[in-house]
């Protein structure tokens, strides 16, 4: 919990009487509202609104919170002096530090070193300002405080509170808390998540953000708070990318944004687009019981936009409840003969309050039933106050969610106003109120998710452990082929492999992984195996093995005599699998994001492919795979047998340790993992390991695994 | 065009002096703007609203329109008498028509019948009425009558028009002509897209529609329409397929919703899906220039919703302009130094009327620049009226469209008003802005689309007559491989394939096929044929031709003794192609609609498909081919070689015309169709062509084709 909401004491830093001037604004806004003390401070002394000054805070002693609205550059000593005095929250509004420039930056930095040795808590710099209306408090240089209500509010951007502010004045949206971040120098998005969770007067917690300082925290955050209260995020700006070139399909495909997607999914949240999306879910969840379900019913006086407003529930994924035979019996019996008794229950024209109440209480009677949509529609004899009466008397009891559309204009002003005093949601177009009956649903199922905490195997980490170390060493960026025993360290099933240099080991090797194999001459200097006779497909017998190894020694060298023939590389050939690719890329906010696809096409031309930050649960890693579009071919389609499902999400969980185990792994994908029928398991037949550019002994530093070692696919499949 | 909008004279048959009737609401509505002469008709004579009224029409004579509120039973007479009094214009507000029972239904067919004997063009029943602002006439039973404006409207619901009006009010959007449909007995949405597009008064044709009456009609009219004026149609709740069972591909694929979307994309209907959309479109569209491209610059007091906005800019398709160095240095040198003169560009937060003016003025002047989002936020030296100003005055004058978004509540009060009454297009949200922009720009490409006439194709239409009418007469519904003829009478290139029926002409056909071949038995009594042995696959030459003839006669019997052995089909075996389909359904509205679609599991489980309705133009046909999403994969990708699309397209031209010269072909498909390398052409391997059931010979009706001839290629590739 952040104490700064509930301080009994404001001091102002910068407080002024003049006009103009931000420390002018904040003393008034606190005035305006505020029941606890107010402490100006201002070196000139004397009175400011009647207040006595103080030349500093050291004169007055501590207060719970200091507002801070000097110049920048002599902050940091202000904040000393906060320390020095006791005090342990600070709201910074002045600008002036990292937004600007290199010295900008220095003096935050130094700011947030003197609040580290005080334990001081400080939202800022470069921010409106803090609210919480619980507590009369408007600590912001915005003029007015919010309504009070359910929803509290942080924002990146100033402009944006101040929007908000505006907007939800005119609608009576109401909040508890509101804090303008900044440049979050020390509290950040994580805190407050924390704070609004745990405070008893948010029922809704909602954020815009430009960026997110620490992914992990944030992702445990909002995953813990999302349980307890609806979290809704707009995430705004495109996120860049690492700033290391990346070399594989995960790398290729994972867009700015994939991460992000993932992330929020994964923990719970409603991400949001727009603020008018914000509002209008906000309100829901901040007003309206949780449906049951996703069976609606659309109570309507006119056809037209019943039709609408079905189509569009349809596709938010709603369903139309279909109301029992006692219920339409009932509307049968009390509605006008030309009325509609199935959903939509259109109660005619000419409705009348009473006729729309006895509709809406025999409907919520109706146990298939999980929510209304109460539809109003400007009809001459509309008595839109009287309806929306009916409305406000039936949600301050229902244990069902009503969304309200008065879906006109000037004549549904007076409603309008009834609904909003009264806190019943509604929405002009029937559409948001359909989409925001949508969130309620889709929170229903949030709330009660569980995260049970990752599986962990046991693995042979100090094996990887020693691989890596010596690549690092060796100064090695790329570990390929070579490295399918880090897989079967995490007990991951490959293929048969193996390197071998001379003509005895090769065929004992062979002899070893069974027949059919393949055969590729291993140098560093050929690149195209195929071109010089250097791969061999379809060895079936110690015979072939023996003659492919003697004729490739005797003449490659031919083709190539400057090359080094360091060997050759055996790998059983394989059929009946289909391909799957399971890879993982750093992002630069959530570290390790892994990627599931079908290889080929799929992932190429369909970028079908679906992400998640590890480390994952089994559902997650279920979710991956059933979230592919193309996941019925997984599943057995047009004759195909289903494929082994439960050894995909083995190997993903596997990964998923993998990666979190060893943050240095960059990039890191197996492609392909032939995936075989169902109980029949998967074999990763090539992967390929990035390390760090950092990570790597620099003088040593080349791209050791390319060329060198690796096959790759493509070859495997060549004739 | 629609004379009745300009009516000089209004007779109202069943006028009213009572409250609450519908004739006395029309009274009131024409009486309080109508300048022109209205006639109150009443059985009882005497006054109304102090007008004389007549006890029949023929009493008074005829008037340019008739609205009619008498009950439905005694509506036909009435129609007689306005025809013999010489009227030709009627709306016929009363509903008790079809919309009711089957004996409105047949008081609905009556009264057409006798407004076609009197040439009387009739909109209704069951309807509000309609409205022309620039004629002062409100001849409907909406008390007040729209603001004068440039939007037409049409709609199928009375109820939206209610909402429409009562909304437009509010926001002060105008409107020029507005019809309520009804019943659409005889004026439908295709007479008023022609008299919308027609009318001086009218900028944008905006529709409300439920289903359409003459699909082939609406897209010959929106299509002429849209090159003149944007139009824009919701199109609301599922259609329903036709009756007829489907037994292809295309027809399962074909969903509710996918013949709507092919008509609407090919005769350049904007497709809105909600009411909020089409206001903010129609009034971008009807206050604003169009763009020259894409390109747009926000303009903006804040940081933080620019972001959002081009978040939403990015994703809705539009760019952000690249500015000229000249406009940045002049924007530079005209800012404070912290404002943002990249875009967007950023003013600041304190920015006044004159700096807005200032930096709009330098951003329209840029020639990289076609259109601007105008953003403001409410902060606390905003003067947003002086800001709002700023806009009206330059969108009175500007070639580049300027929407505004002025993003707050309370405190932009008077700069909403303001800008509504000056007619410049503002949005609450600047999501909507950005998507309105988006709007503006589609239409200005859609304004210069050609509609060439569809290539005809020198075909053999007597000969697939034939085969049709043959079909007919022997009650064949489906026509399979056999009928691959009539691919070649209409220049479809097939695939070598022959019916036989001794070893003699067997091995002669496949000796003028050429090898390899794969042959089948062909008796209707056998159904699953690799099991009796009646496939053989790789024929390579004629002596194999026979051995597998003599084989098939041998032992098949044994099997099979009660089967008869009609003969076998051979066909070619091909490799190296690309598999796709091309079906055609009969839609209930559009009629034949053509599906194009990669074969096997793009269409099975990606239902990666584009739909067009036939005829289509070589544009169309190319737009199917590219609009899928897998079109990478014929155009070359992983090292394949590119397809020959030219094929594809020429190959689509010629079934548009086929099944635009046969109407009674219900269903259509040619899967597979071989596509070669680019140069190579392609091959029909297989059709299915399904008549309309109506079309058959009764007596003889049975599925003919199934089983019996039609070889299917999930076979031919069987071992």
């Amino acid at each position: 919990m952040l104490d700064m909401f509930n301080a009994k004491s404001i001091a102002v830093i910068g407080a002024s009487e003049t006009k103009g001037k931000i420390g002018y604004d904040i003393m008034k806004s606190l005035l305006n509202y505020y029941k606890g003390k107010i402490v100006p401070v201002n070196p000139r002394g004397g009175k400011i609104h009647g207040l006595p000054a103080y030349t500093s805070i050291k004169e007055h002693g501590p207060v719970d919170l200091a507002v801070i609205t000097i110049p920048s550059h002599i902050i940091p000593a202000t904040v000393e002096e906060c320390g020095e005095t006791g005090i342990k929250n600070i709201v910074v509004i002045s600008a002036g530090f990292k937004e600007v420039d290199e010295e900008g930056a220095k003096l935050e930095n130094q700011m947030v070193e003197i609040c580290k040795r005080y334990d001081i808590k400080l939202v800022g710099p470069n921010c409106l300002g803090i609210m919480n209306t619980y507590n009369d408090m408007n600590a912001s240089f915005s003029s007015d405080i919010a309504h009070k209500g359910k929803i509290s509010f942080m924002t990146q951007s100033g402009a944006i509170m101040a929007a908000i502010l505006d907007y939800a004045d005119k609608k009576n949206i109401g909040f508890s808390r509101i804090v303008s971040l900044g440049n979050k120098a020390m509290i950040n998005e994580n805190d407050c998540i924390k704070d609004f969770m745990e405070d008893e007067n948010t029922e809704v917690i909602s954020a815009y953000l430009e960026g997110i300082v620490d992914g992990r925290g944030f992702i445990e955050a909002s995953r813990t708070a999302s349980r307890k209260k609806p979290v809704l995020v707009i995430k705004a700006g495109r996120t860049s990318k690492g700033s290391e070139a990346v070399s594989s399909h995960t790398g290729t495909i994972a867009g700015s944004d994939s991460a992000y997607e993932a992330a929020f999914s994964q923990c719970g949240i409603i991400r949001v687009n727009s603020l008018d999306e914000l509002m209008d879910y906000s309100s829901a969840l901040a007003l309206s019981p949780l449906p049951k379900g996703n069976k609606i019913v659309i109570l309507t006086n006119a056809g037209g936009p019943a039709i609408m407003t079905t189509d569009v529930a349809i596709r938010s994924g709603l369903e139309l409840a279909q109301l029992t035979c006692e219920t339409r019996q009932k509307l049968k019996d009390g509605l006008p003969e030309t009325a509609s008794v199935k959903n939509p229950v259109d109660v005619l024209g000419d409705a009348s309050p009473e006729r729309y109440a006895f509709a809406l209480d025999t409907v919520l009677e109706d146990p298939n039933v999980d929510g209304i949509i109460y539809l109003v529609t400007p009809q001459s004899v509309t008595d839109a106050e009287g309806i929306a009466k009916v409305a406000i008397e039936h949600a301050a009891t229902s244990e069902k969610p009503i969304l309200c559309s008065f879906f006109g204009g000037t004549s549904f002003g007076g409603a309008e106003k009834l609904l909003a005093k009264k806190q019943v949601p509604n929405y002009l177009y029937p559409k948001r109120a359909v989409k925001s009956m949508k969130k309620l649903y889709d929170y229903s199922i949030i709330k009660d998710q569980e995260y049970p905490k990752p599986h962990e195997f046991d693995v042979d980490k100090v094996f990887v452990k020693n691989i890596i170390e010596d690549a690092k060493e060796k100064g090695i960026h790329t570990l390929g082929l070579e490295s399918l025993d880090i897989l079967k360290a995490y007990g991951i099933p490959t293929v048969g492999t193996s390197i071998t240099k001379t003509v005895e080991e090769t065929v004992k090797s062979a002899e070893e992984i069974g027949y059919p194999l393949v055969m590729k001459i291993v140098s560093p200097q050929i690149s195209h195996k195929s071109d010089v006779g250097g791969i061999k497909l379809n060895l079936n017998n110690a015979e072939e093995v023996k003659a492919a190894y003697e004729d490739m020694m005797e003449n490659i060298p031919k083709k190539e005599p400057e090359a080094d023939l360091e060997g050759v590389q055996l790998q059983k050939m394989l059929s009946g699998g289909k391909e799957v690719i399971i890879g993982m890329v750093q992002d630069p906010t959530f570290g390790p994001m892994l990627m599931f696809g079908l290889g080929g096409i799929y992932v190429e031309v369909l970028k079908d492919v679906k992400f998640a930050i590890a480390p994952v649960t089994k559902i997650e890693a279920e979710d991956m795979i059933s979230g592919i579009k193309t996941h019925e071919l997984l599943e057995g389609t047009r004759g195909d047998e289903a494929k082994d499902i439960e050894s995909i999400t083995n190997i993903i969980l596997r990964i998923s340790q993998l990666v979190t185990d060893f943050p240095e792994i960059n990039e890191f994908e197996i492609n392909p993992l032939m995936v075989f029928d169902e109980g029949e398991g998967a074999l990763a037949v090539d992967m390929r390991l990035m390390l760090k550019e950092g990570e790597i002994n620099p003088l040593m530093a080349f791209d050791g695994g390319e060329g060198a070692v690796v096959s790759d696919k493509v070859e495997l499949k060549e004739d």
